[in-house]
């Protein structure tokens, strides 16, 4: 693999302790699945522009990092339809009269114009690039991780789900949160590198150091793609004639 | 306290064996939070009926039950307004593509008629008589326990809360698992017995009895009202020319 | 199916309402394992003595209804280790520094005897009639549930589980929090009925039948037992000169 | 405050971009505990030595990063323990038959000397500079966050703790995956920054970064022991003659 986007960052000890161990990988499981994390309008903007700029209206926005990885994401999208792979989207919890976790940090109760109310109320609408289908499973969270607070764990364990395909926002933030928890969870977690983005670029680099030294395989799109290709062929019925293709795919 | 209702539904030898161990009261604490467990349409159907006869067309139903429960629960709600104390409305979630946790058990999928599908479609809809105001809180839960799958956990800490005072259905199915889940948290937990209620009169009494003897303080509505306005008249200030209550109900 | 042990207990009312709608099967699933809840010292006692004899000196004892079951448990126990099923014991976390969940229900720090003391500290020994063998994992929990503050859910998803085989004390306690739990993490929770006790008759016959009502296949030992052989049956390599089992076994 | 450890690892626009917007300060709250992560021999090896050195014979080792902060974290513990705030050590869970979250990255199950083997059975052993005193308590995890698998919410919520002031290692593993989960339990988070470490440079100030970015306020040692000074006088009896001292405290 070539040089990773988290080297730049590594001070000389890192690098030489990192070369007497090298991060191993988890590996791809029987059963994946998609998870599509906080694609939401609070963090894109109406528009792609660079962040300096985004955040004069969208303080939430990750600039043009989120408008690079929509393509990526949805080629994991695509594919996992085509395939009939199970996907999750989340998105955040609205509305319910509880408070987000980051609540208490701060957020003013400041007045608020007209636009900022329109760009309040649409900020975990779901980007039309990404938008679920329906029968896609839609959860809303009150938390960083995927898995709190959500019956997730629950609906992955009734589809007998082994391992998770990650995309979405922030690396260093709802990613990682939902990854480690995955990775307690014991399921195999699998990072698209071009589909996750951050707000910094040195949080989403060192963030993405951390899964894949710890938690994850953080892997390249096309990687992930030509296993999910892979995977399905093996699950495919070898011939017409042969017919015990059936089995094993009750099995998964 | 006069006979209690599970009482007939023990066995000699049961009745000897709590005759040396009576159940401990835990007793109130400093700052209750009233939860509302799945007060929703489907259990009450779109009027009062015995029960033999409202399952032909609400098969959940819990007949009378439901219903003789409704006033009880309407003072619970009432008083918990006027002395703002934090309210938590639990119901089903519906809609996000995920399996609720009974669903593995045989639920068909046959035909429905447009009766069934406009009361499938109404079914978590909380009923008009203890219907959520605007800011309390109403979360969608997709397993027994009101805890599980939802923030509940995170919003009661947020509050400071030590005490949840639970009404709602059914005994034996929802407020059993999230009385219990309650005390694991270590929150003092307090079932209104007028105001929880089941489809099944021996489950009812049992699982009120199981609450009582290890997880809960079943009390009757009276004293749950006597309490709450002990509690608040102790929040008071001790006069309006002392004025220092305002600091100790911060605290709290 | 025979009567079953809480059809005594039901209100005629009850039966009516459950004559139009039985009790669904659930079924067994493709990976099961064994969860052995509570079986230790504090709940038998040293002797087999009935439960108003064996209370004077263990006040935790479920009398001989404990004694009764061991050696159904003991089928299920050898079963799962001729079929080398996984195995999880759990007992009471002791000695952490933290309180238990019924802690703050009144227990007492009176002055105990010492032989008080030793039985306290022999409380969470596993009776040796069910003692975990190396290698099977034994879990201590500090709250009602299996599940709760302990790492089972990773572990039962490690090994890809999605079948559970329980046995324990106490039926209306730490079996009936355990099988909500399995449930709601979408497991197929499976009841031994000979192999789980209680200390009072009517509560151990209502929490079956709650159990399965909604969560749970609650089953004789013989029915569990014939399942297992089946089970491992059908993994077995079809002969000795097919081969192809090894691969249907490591797919599981 | 003076530079922080991180800024050197920022580009030129995420420096930009959070010239914008500083971290806020979330500030402590009424009743704080100690949470001290992972001080086992395995992060510190025998002896002090540069990491380079020190994983030649223990490959966790965090070299000389661990030992320089023993001190701080002692000066934590000793004031905790001046103040009778509660104390939680967490360590790994041992022999309990479980595989651990990161086992299925790829260990070996390779034959190990008798040294390697006296290393591993020691490895949990929180270091003897911190050890535990009677009646702390001391928690055992199968995961990288304190919370998980662990009954530390239940003991945090009887305690009645609302502030969580944490130590220990690793900054990019087990302490930021504790901090996330306190943050979502709505705990107020304070990480003692001379008082965590971590194997990797870069990794330690980038996850600082991380938690006073969204989770925490990362603060000097000096800081957090002021505070505790503070709040324990605030919580004094004012004069022996004034007594209105003991309600309040009683109120925390």
């Amino acid at each position: 693999m070539a040089e990773r986007v988290w080297e730049r960052f590594l001070t000389d000890q890192d690098k030489a302790h990192l070369a007497t161990r090298p991060a191993k990988r988890r590996g791809f499981g029987a059963k994946p699945a998609v998870l599509l994390i906080d694609l939401y309008r609070w963090v894109f903007g109406d528009k792609p522009e660079p962040i300096l700029e985004s955040i004069k209206t969208w303080p939430g926005s990750c600039g043009l990092a989120g408008w690079k990885a929509l393509p990526h994401i949805q080629r994991v999208l695509a594919k996992a339809r085509e395939l009939q792979i199970p996907i999750v989207h989340m998105t955040g919890l609205d509305g319910a009269g509880v408070e987000g976790w980051s609540e208490a940090r701060g957020r003013k109760n400041r007045e608020e114009s007209p636009e900022e109310r329109d760009r309040l109320r649409r900020r975990y609408d779901i980007v039309d690039e990404v938008k679920p289908l329906p029968g896609e499973a839609v959860l809303r969270k009150a938390s960083p991780s995927a898995f709190w607070g959500t019956p997730l764990i629950g609906h992955l364990n009734y589809l007998d789900v082994d391992t998770i395909i990650t995309c979405g926002e922030s690396t260093s933030g709802c990613v990682r949160a939902s990854v480690v928890d995955g990775t307690t969870y014991r399921f195999r977690m699998i990072v698209v590198e071009e589909g996750v983005f951050d707000r910094h670029e040195s949080a989403h680099a060192m963030n993405l150091f951390d899964m894949n030294q710890k938690y994850a395989d953080v892997l390249p799109l096309a990687e992930v793609l030509a296993y999910l290709d892979t995977w399905k062929a093996a699950r495919e019925p070898r011939s017409a004639t042969h017919g015990n293709g059936e089995a094993l795919t009750a099995n998964i």
